[in-house]
């Protein structure tokens, strides 16, 4: 049994408590993982702050160097680092090895933008009063960053607050989530391997009463959250004066259109819906189908559903394995039985075993029920039909959240309605809500968060803009 | 007795309260205006909301052609408008004059920026996953703004907020200072002149309990605050979900070094220092000069204060007239008083005069004392000598504000030491800290706010992108 | 009878010779213009560089002044100008008033841009050697420009050199064309009450060996030349050091595909077809249309096309009206009757009456036809069925020329796939190819010219980049 | 004895000619390389343009992929690339090292610029034309791309033109040097290892009337050359309808200000002067020192001068070798012995050993003499005195050419002048002209060239921009 030090500016450093990291498939214990305390929470402050000019004085070069080689490393620990987190998320072999390239591009990304800063050149005599001077706009880093990763993406989530701080020249403190901290754990050594001058970077778990100090010191200039709504929004009340940056969850709606390519609509729908049994940020959760094509679209739908592998993580054919704990699968059992017991319609799934929980399809939902109306996290998708585009536009934008929207369509008209009109952060056309590559901004509007990630976008954020006038 | 009504989305409208507008350098009634209470805000909420989508729709040319045809007006009333608000703010002719001239500046910018939107278009295909498609980033107004304006610009400092507003196509409420209403009233009924929808513009003088609803309401998407730092940081814990950008205040400091043009700088630093009883934000507070050239500066500079003209703020030769009110000119009193106790030494002014308070020079203070430490909002500066560059750097810093700061010298190491050291928004060479044109990112860190205005800046905070992926 | 005297780095100055300026309709006699000796352009050369200096030096508030003023008196003289522009071209009043109106828009555009020159801020230290350095690069005015403007739009396409280099800081020799100098010559009184340098602008007609010192001369840095490929090609071999901005010919094509809104496509083909009978750059010439939809499109097409009302150019009614002159007209007919004899089939038109030419529509054209292949200048177009988008995109590639094309459909495919493959300046979706605004980019590949006109795209060509390493 | 074949469009051919390439120190021939004749040269054209397609339509990860690998394989071959350039070259090995270090960098830079193809969004609706528009502007590779590449920098300059048109999606036929051939056939090898499409790089030598076809044929559409002034400017007459991008030669400036701090600055002119023995295209030539310090100035310089350590260039001790060939010694010479007879006086040098010449000083020359006026291409230089910056700032600017200039000054006044008055391409402040990364825009003005190097910049050119109307 491997136990995993915290890693507290620059040192692999013993705690007064450790968590049990557990494999959600088996609920076998998989390694140990150290918290940070109070104190080590203050001493990792301190030392951040204290290599702070240093880190922000690193010459592109430097940080470039810095993070290819975490990026190279990553490649050698391939495996390793993709073990580790199927087994402490649960998460199916095929999906785990992704994210980790996945993370590699991040970093890889990152060190691009690194020597890429924004800035900007700008005429000041637009009036007499600024005749003969220029304006110089750099951009420097913001001070220390606390990031606070989720678990369903423990690297990749990460990795984006991470990659963007060495980016930026900004210490940071991290604190992964309890569940599961330990391919983060394992960055760290790689990490530590670097030039990177010691205290940039810590990686710690803590409990929430220590993880909260992130969010109310006011030493730390700017908080990375990705988790909740009802957690975030609270931080931002709690946050005094540093910035914050919230990416949150939703309930992502797709439009399938008469004109879409059914077969790709349905194959890519079925993939956004439950992979990962639809614990992601922009899982697909609500689909509307324009009348014309709806009992084709369904038929097909809940076939393939139907059809998914379920098994361990581990194994190279699973497609889809255990929720992160039983408490998560009785939720969306509950979920699913209240909105049957509303008049839904099952069209497959809804028997839940232990921390497993099928793929599940409903149908006759109305707004009102939780499976449409909250973030649900889970393997379910409502499939409704509708009578026009305009109203599956109506329809995704009457919930309060607003991450991304799919919308499956070869019409030019359609598809600047729906950028015109729906209520989100990204529109996909002719993919799934899940979509995302590493360096395009990425956050949602409404109750789904505030700023956009994305390593350049998150970059901006970790940067204040400073006015030369000469 | 004129009475001015509040402009209640696009209705000149009776209140149930009035307030006594008074010319500060006599208390003088000049006018009444009318404050909305609750209902008139819950009425010009609603009726923004209703013409929201409408006004995010405007096409580009028409926001120009409405924004310029204020610029027009303006241009038209000047003489009117400088008048207003010299009398209602007790502003020196040439200042109230050059006030007007930079809100229709303001507007000029924002008429070009309506059509200068940002975007950005983003291959997709770093990785295999995003082969065939490309990003596009449009941004969309971010709906209902608040904008929340104080006394001492009042014009221009409330149309930074109301020309961005409907350049990026957000309906907005503006508050008003409650000292200095006239001015934006007056701008209400060229702005009720255009073709912009009624119900996109609302200025309205409110109580404070009133006005605390723009900061918490749910609907208002965007808090746009200029005003002082306690407020403005409170009213970031109370504003729920919504975008909060605050101007706040400083102690903006002064580096003249041995390489500066004295003259010169003694020239702008008595300008900086005393321009408008120092009521600015950018006011310069803390001027600091090499030992080389302190005794030199240091004559100068008190013989030029000691000769500016004080007198009723419409007469032209007038240089320094009463502050805001008695309160403000008493607090002054006390806090040099109280830095002269503690040890520091008055090279002139001191006296108050009823609201009128004199040009008022300290050396021999201590960064701990109220006129280093807090903004004085007044006509007072502390002039110390320093033995090196980086200590006039260092003592800049010791500050809990970051606006903005102002070097003179001819030296291109201390420009570029200044630009990368000083914990400010923005960095003056040989200029004074009071620079600022209307198209320039303008803000502060720190203590000093959150965000930047500067037309194209706010825009940009007025604005969610979107992107779209095909 | 009015004298227009030529615009000679300003003075309004007597020539040796003068030209007859005749309305093409009738050709009666409208005015006489003065033509540019070579003395006299050595004299405007000389003038030109003699206020360089003081052109580049000017701050963007006096340039953004002058170009305003410029464009306010051209609305206040809207009425002669759109006069004068229809006589001297035999424009019909509707396409000579809408000239005027771009030509105030490219100079508040100018004005605009006037204040937002190009500059670029880089790191430079992304390795060893650049280390504690950055870049600033600003562009500077080339210097003196050379512009050579056709007939077919004399006010624009002027403007679109005058405006830019006014906006970059260039003084600029304007040569109009010898048939339409009139309102050039008009504008030229308006461009000399403003504060502009005498000398920054001449306006002058010269004779083909006057006008070729300005490609030749290697004192001036730019020349910009819209005209005939022909010409075009020849000038830039013979330009020597100095850049060459080429905005040629082309025969435009159009795709009507089967999803189009046929009515919408078929109006806005016949305007792109036969407006200002067809003497215009990006003149739809060869329409595609789909086998689906080709017989409705050339029925409805055809009767439109007999049904544009013939008539003077100054009747507001006017539709279409003499060509240039007779010369041309006679070349049409050559070409049209060439092509009937060798297989092509004539829809409507096709009777030459004097310098009138009908709305001539041809089909079963072959390629190689003249017709097809030139750049016909006048009012016919060829229609041909094609059996898919694909062939219909390789028809249009199947040219020597590359301007702008235009795709009627509502397919998001096609419309990418056209923007990829399509070898042109610009596609035009869903409307005709003579779609243009003034700020756009706007400019041919392949025979149909080098670089990019459209105000800022112009500027950038007339500015060099000088960077600064510090 | 070696053969290196040359590369035609992925095969290593035979040749009917083979070129001697010797050791410029010893005239020892080090290897024997093949010659393209006009048919191999025509077949090279048609397998780059049978590949075109597929070259354009590369997704950006697969050109990162491929520039990437030929950047580490070069790293893994460090040692005899730079071998090869040493002895082919006559390069000190310090710099040839140097230069292989470059060319590596520039392939990064290269793979990175590859994802970040320039692209604007634009509204189009600034008038009612174009209301309910909007403009996209991609920008897709220009086609064939003939490079050019001189003997002096034989590897990083040839990789200026290869790396950036692999990256546009550009195929590319690039002419070495027909003295320095090896490195970059070495470098051939490299690349056909990659997934590049065969078709898509020939390299291969020829001689001068085969070469022209690169100039002259159409199907070309981009000239890349570096190279002199006479040969480029003359290819720009013969270029027919392709871009062309000229980097030749200069005499560049140098100014030395009495705030320098002088051991810098006469360390960094010494190295400026006569690394690689001044056969460099920004060679410091011309080195004006202001009154105060000239004496200082040139004892301390001509000391270091006649330090330096001459030797065989593969010794790592070696600061100055052979020049390129005797012609070129001699050339020198002659240059120097008419300024000496003109009346210019010689501080150190100028005495010619077979190919070798010497570090040489000269002063009180005159503008008119070789020496200043010509690009002299030689280990020569003249340190003159000026009154002023400003007659500094004129000297420089009284020549032909402008690449770039140095000034070495601690003044902000003095940096703006420079940056706003020489006319150069570049002005280096506090370092020496030949300071060069390899992402920074580079390239000249007036006699020196046309257009900009820089990958990112070079890209530019290597691309046309084509606009979507939607």
């Amino acid at each position: 049994m491997e136990t995993y030090k915290i890693y507290l500016a620059g040192n692999f450093t013993d705690s007064t408590t450790y968590l049990d990291v557990l494999n959600p498939f088996d609920n076998k214990r998989i390694a140990r993982a150290g918290q940070a305390d109070e104190k080590q929470l203050e001493l990792a402050i301190q030392l951040a702050l204290s290599v702070q000019g240093e880190v922000a004085q690193l010459p592109s070069w430097k940080k470039y160097k810095i993070l290819m080689e975490i990026a190279e490393k990553m490649q050698d620990s391939h495996r390793h680092l993709s073990e580790l987190l199927a087994l402490e998320a649960g998460k199916p072999w095929r999906y785990a090895k992704g994210e980790i390239d996945r993370a590699i591009q991040t970093f890889v990304v990152a060190a691009e933008e690194a020597k890429r800063h924004p800035g900007e050149l700008l005429s000041l005599d637009w009036t007499p009063a600024g005749e003969g001077k220029q304006g110089i706009v750099k951009y420097f880093p913001v001070g220390l960053v606390a990031g606070i990763a989720p678990f369903n993406f423990p690297m990749n989530l990460a990795v984006h607050k991470l990659a963007p701080a060495i980016a930026s020249g900004c210490p940071i403190i991290l604190k992964p989530s309890t569940s599961t901290p330990l391919s983060t754990l394992a960055l760290a050594k790689i990490i530590d391997e670097t030039d990177l001058p010691k205290g940039a970077v810590s990686i710690m778990p803590m409990d929430r009463k220590t993880g909260n100090l992130l969010v109310t010191d006011d030493r730390i200039k700017l908080l990375s959250f990705t988790g909740s709504p009802a957690v975030g929004w609270k931080m931002k009340s709690q946050a005094g004066r540093k910035k914050v940056l919230l990416e949150l969850g939703g309930n992502a709606g797709v439009i399938v259109t008469n004109s879409a390519d059914l077969e790709t609509a349905v194959k890519k729908c079925v993939a956004g819906a439950f992979a990962y049994s639809g614990q992601v940020c922009i899982h697909s959760q609500r689909i509307y189908v324009e009348n014309g094509v709806f009992d084709q679209f369904a038929t097909r739908f809940v076939e393939l559903a139907k059809n998914l592998k379920r098994g361990a993580p581990e194994n190279p054919d699973t497609e889809i394995s255990a929720m992160i704990d039983e408490a998560n699968a009785m939720r969306v059992e509950d979920w699913v039985n209240e909105a049957v017991e509303e008049g839904a319609k099952l069209l497959c799934g809804g028997q839940r075993d232990g921390s497993y929980y099928p793929p599940t399809v409903l149908t006759e939902t109305k707004p009102a029920m939780k499976v449409c109306a909250l973030e649900i996290f889970g393997p379910v998708v409502t499939l409704e039909p509708v009578d026009s585009f305009e109203q599956a536009v109506a329809e995704i934008n009457n919930s309060d959240y607003g991450l991304q929207a799919a919308v499956f369509t070869n019409s030019i008209q359609q598809m600047d309605y729906a950028h015109r009109h729906l209520e989100v952060g990204g529109v996909i056309i002719n993919d799934i809500t899940t979509f995302r590559v590493d360096h395009m901004p990425y956050g949602g509007v409404k109750n789904s968060g505030l700023g956009r990630e994305g390593v350049k976008y998150s970059m901006f954020e970790m940067m204040e803009p400073r006015l030369l006038v000469k």
